[in-house]
């Protein structure tokens, strides 16, 4: 039997090129949207509702009684309750809760797969490398590892975290796609320096300077926070 | 002084998220069109048409006498006169003639960058590694290194060419960017052994099997056809 197809998409703008139908739709957003999903879904949030504008979040939090999550900045979002830091989301604080998030990347790609007939959509990060592993492995589906970039423009800590997940899964797929042999290659040759490497993103410099050091490093620790935020029907919840 | 800012576009597609305005663009196609461009004007053509449309190119090739020259899946395009590989247009033809040629991605990519308000194109390749960067050390302008890919996809051999020029003029312009610090590791990674990784790529699977395997090695070999190929009113020539 033929394996299915694994591909890599680098940037949101590069998404229309591939074919979303029957396939699952990793979304990648490191830094840091989807490390946060994973940790608050992982300390027990009901659900996460993914929103792409600060009116939506603001008119969905009241709704349905959730926290309003969103930074612009590095900073929360005026109008907003708490920001994009998986640190605001320890289990003494969301357990049962529900969290809407806007965020600038990531939950710009997640609505733009699903309008593109994506079959499942889950989100990625180093704090649940396992678990979105195991689950492209059992779905047998073919994979689109959606990076979100920053902004439309390429950036490698999404990069690395698909070659991580390639990595991990290879044997399960077919892969002929130039983005993902050098997503692998990079993951290869930075994940035992990947605290210092990170320090040389720009994305690092544009985060540094509001002092989320600890963030970052955090978000590219694999499985501390390792379940599967699966999309249904608006809703991320565990899968 | 400031130095001037050098980026790394992907993908024709990512084009638009960058300023091209009193900026040089290095229009990569390696497999084969700029490979072949700087070929044809080291062998002494007279001058180079790129155009977009195979009904230009025959348009154009017979109000300027000129050679009309393409190729789709490794064939000459019915109507034209000649293919896309290097090999075809040696001095002892191309001497003195005018090129008229029309390629899948390259071309597009030298057109969007002309309609984007670049301050001046040129053509990059391996064959011609070493007049790029000593131009763009020269120009001390701004630098976009725009990867053409295959029908807007991310290729790496492209990528390997923009990581060549970073490579060898970094120190001359101010890099903050994720793409370009991608391109340069993966070619310090793969500058060794360019011949056997070339084999691993999507690109050299399409064209080995229409027998092109010589073809993409000399795409590989610097600084054998060691010539500037500028864009000047319609024109590639010698720069």
């Amino acid at each position: 039997m033929n394996k299915p197809v694994l591909h890599t998409v680098l940037s949101p703008k590069l998404l229309k090129l591939y074919d979303c139908t029957n396939t699952v739709v990793v979304i990648i957003d490191v830094f840091r949207a989807t490390s946060t999903i994973a940790t608050a879904l992982y300390n027990g949030a009901a659900r996460i509702i993914p929103v792409d504008t600060v009116e939506k979040c603001i008119a969905i939090g009241a709704q349905t009684k959730g926290i309003t999550a969103g930074e612009r900045d590095g900073k929360v979002i005026p109008g907003l309750q708490y920001g994009n830091s998986p640190a605001e989301y320890p289990e003494s604080f969301i357990k049962g809760k529900t969290l809407v998030l806007t965020t600038t990347n990531g939950t710009k790609l997640l609505h733009m797969a699903l309008n593109a007939g994506a079959a499942k959509v889950i989100t990625g990060s180093f704090p649940n490398l396992s678990a979105v592993c195991d689950f492209l492995v059992k779905e047998n589906k073919n994979v689109l590892l959606g990076c979100s970039g920053w902004k439309d423009k390429f950036n490698l800590e999404d990069t690395l975290f698909a070659g991580a997940v390639i990595n991990k899964i290879k044997e399960n797929f077919t892969i002929h796609c130039d983005s993902s042999l050098m997503a692998e290659q990079m993951y290869i040759q930075h994940k035992d320096d990947m605290l210092p490497f990170i320090r040389s993103l720009t994305h690092w410099h544009r985060l540094e300077k509001f002092g989320l050091e600890k963030d970052l490093e955090y978000c590219v620790t694999p499985d501390v926070a390792n379940v599967l935020p699966l999309y249904k029907n608006g809703d991320l919840v565990v899968g």
